[in-house]
């Protein structure tokens, strides 16, 4: 057996089918949607229908999603929005948000704004109590992910957000984790904001969503010809806008069937690793989870050396979020759920997907097992 | 003959060459550059190519490039982060500036920051005198494109820039349109940062690249994961950098050959143009200009109009930059340079490219031939 992906958090391969659906407009009908003639009515309905597609995954109106480069973009997009122009009002995000909603959460608390961090027990799951707390009166936004990148934790998004909103707060979440792989409905979470990332559900890297419940006060981030109702200037990426919303729609379609067949490979999975002899734990063991990612940390070991040793045997997993390479040894979600350390240093997030099969994850644990044996023998 | 396209300005088709270039990225090669593993590690080497490709065309060093996502993120980027907590500042933007640099001009005057706005001549060409008299030592960014979007005239940016560099300012400039169709040097032009767009330049759409100039403090607009050396996260877009760089490779291959056959369909056109027995004036008609754009303005005809009667007739043209399709009679751009409004109202603005032959431009004539005779008898 050849290579084996099992990193399908850091990013998906697009799916034929959304390749497909991106062809022709990456050949003839590559008009500007801002055109009146007929190169741009085209371009303009396949835009119209990608966002039909992509609303329809959340449950949310077309006319409640605009199109942008990335979650990354989404995410900057709701957080620096919602606080264009105020200068005193507060923010609270979870420990586990991804960079980059804590980033920007950074700078505008670098910019006045007060800052409260919402913790996570040690399941790395927000704590409902200590949310509720430290929402007040003057929160303006409330950032929840709905699923844990590292971890695939699923947070508590709907009861966070009933609070937030008994207590006027706008409520966001970074759902680019999550949809496509659990079922994500804008009005049962209550959310006012929602992150979709394209390169986590099988269209390609280099377009997002963000859904904006309507009536939703936001200030563009990206200002210019006025595109996407004026809320995300620049011309819109149409083959990728299309990918997208193809890949929501087959992910709406199979995604009963999916969810079922992955968990399926995740018990094999964590069957396998109980079988390899060596003291685990699995992060986040408790919560519900995502059914395509097992963070599992194995004691005394280091996972940067795991990672290299299966990276020289064709396997690709991550010690952590795929953009933290090369950065610090623990996670800070790691770090944030008070993990123990000699688990947590050594800790593969394996993160598989639709074109994963049962063989593949059987080659998997062999591959680990030999990786095992050269990071260090059995305790 | 089939349908026409005349609107290369709004947006390019994707060359068959960029396209397959591309290909790779959007298929087996779909890892995130920020993995450590074989596809992480191809996407990165993809990455790096495509980033000494674009480079390449405007005399950069490859390290002084990131890419983004559109040409208005690139703008929105460089005149944000050039006033990044700075409370007390001037910028000078030109009257005929893209809405993706007046937008957020006008959004950093609504911040208090001052702003100039250089006047050009009746030809749309900025004013030597005016703009060094209007660049004062509290100036910050002096932002001047590089080619004008609707009338194609080229700016005086090399002279703008040193004197913008005297005063101890930073140059910024728009070089979207001029990209891939004219030279385009940093180091001639003396710019501290340079905005390029892949849609304007054959390839895709949703990709863009802003140079900056080694030393240039920039802060970053997009907040995360820390890709591009922190000053622009988000997971990078692959498959369309892929584009970006093939494309930019072939315009350098490519560009002297392909002014010299763009400039000779210019001039069929305008005299083919001259031989419809019609008042016209050409806008911008004394400057130097790109050599794929004549504006020409029909006079006492309405260009709404005529697009319209030519889109009927299967030719794509514009009244006006695409992404204000819908908007104004009068464009910013004309009424700026203050054409007279008989002939501006009639304004077409017909741009071509690398797809379009002498025999397309003949056709477009006979098309344009009949759509004036729809639109009014001749005077």
């Amino acid at each position: 057996m050849g290579p084996l992906y099992f990193d399908f958090n850091a990013t998906t391969p697009v799916l034929p089918e959304v390749l497909e659906a991106m062809l022709p407009y990456l050949r003839d009908g590559f008009g500007n949607p801002g055109s009146g003639h007929l190169w741009g009515l085209r371009a303009r309905e396949a835009v119209d229908r990608a966002r039909a597609q992509t609303a329809g995954l959340i449950g949310a109106d077309p006319e409640e999603l605009i199109f942008t480069s990335c979650a990354t973009e989404s995410n900057c997009t709701a957080l620096y929005g919602a606080f264009e122009d105020v200068i005193s009002a507060r923010l609270a995000v979870s420990a586990v948000e991804h960079p980059s909603v804590l980033e920007p959460a950074g700078y505008l608390k670098a910019q006045g704004i007060d800052l409260d961090i919402l913790p996570v027990d040690n399941q790395g799951v927000v704590g409902l109590e200590a949310a509720k707390a430290l929402i007040k009166p003057e929160t303006r936004l409330v950032s929840v992910m709905l699923a844990n990148n590292e971890t695939g934790a699923i947070q508590p998004v709907a009861e966070i957000a009933r609070a937030a909103r008994r207590a006027g707060a706008l409520v966001h979440s970074d759902a680019a984790q999550a949809c496509g792989k659990i079922p994500v409905d804008v009005d049962a979470l209550g959310v006012d904001l929602l992150t979709l990332a394209g390169h986590k559900l099988y269209a390609p890297k280099g377009v997002g969503a963000l859904y904006l419940r309507r009536g939703t006060p936001l200030a563009p981030l990206l200002r210019g010809g006025g595109q996407e109702r004026g809320l995300r200037s620049g011309t819109e990426n149409v083959a990728q806008i299309v990918g997208l919303g193809a890949a929501c729609e087959l992910a709406a379609r199979d995604l009963d069937q999916e969810m079922a067949r992955q968990r399926r490979i995740g018990r094999v999975l964590l069957e396998g690793i109980e079988g390899l002899g060596r003291e685990f734990m699995v992060m986040s063991g408790d919560a519900a989870k995502l059914p395509n990612t097992l963070n599992v940390g194995f004691k005394g070991l280091a996972a940067d050396r795991l990672v290299e040793a299966l990276a020289l045997d064709q396997v690709g997993v991550s010690a952590g979020a795929a953009c933290h390479s090369g950065g610090a040894v623990l996670s800070p979600v790691l770090a944030a759920m008070a993990a123990p350390i000699e688990y947590a240093a050594g800790a593969l997030r394996l993160s598989w997907g639709r074109t994963t099969d049962l063989d593949g994850a059987k080659e998997l644990l062999k591959r680990l097992a030999r990786a095992l044996e050269a990071a260090g023998p059995r305790t």
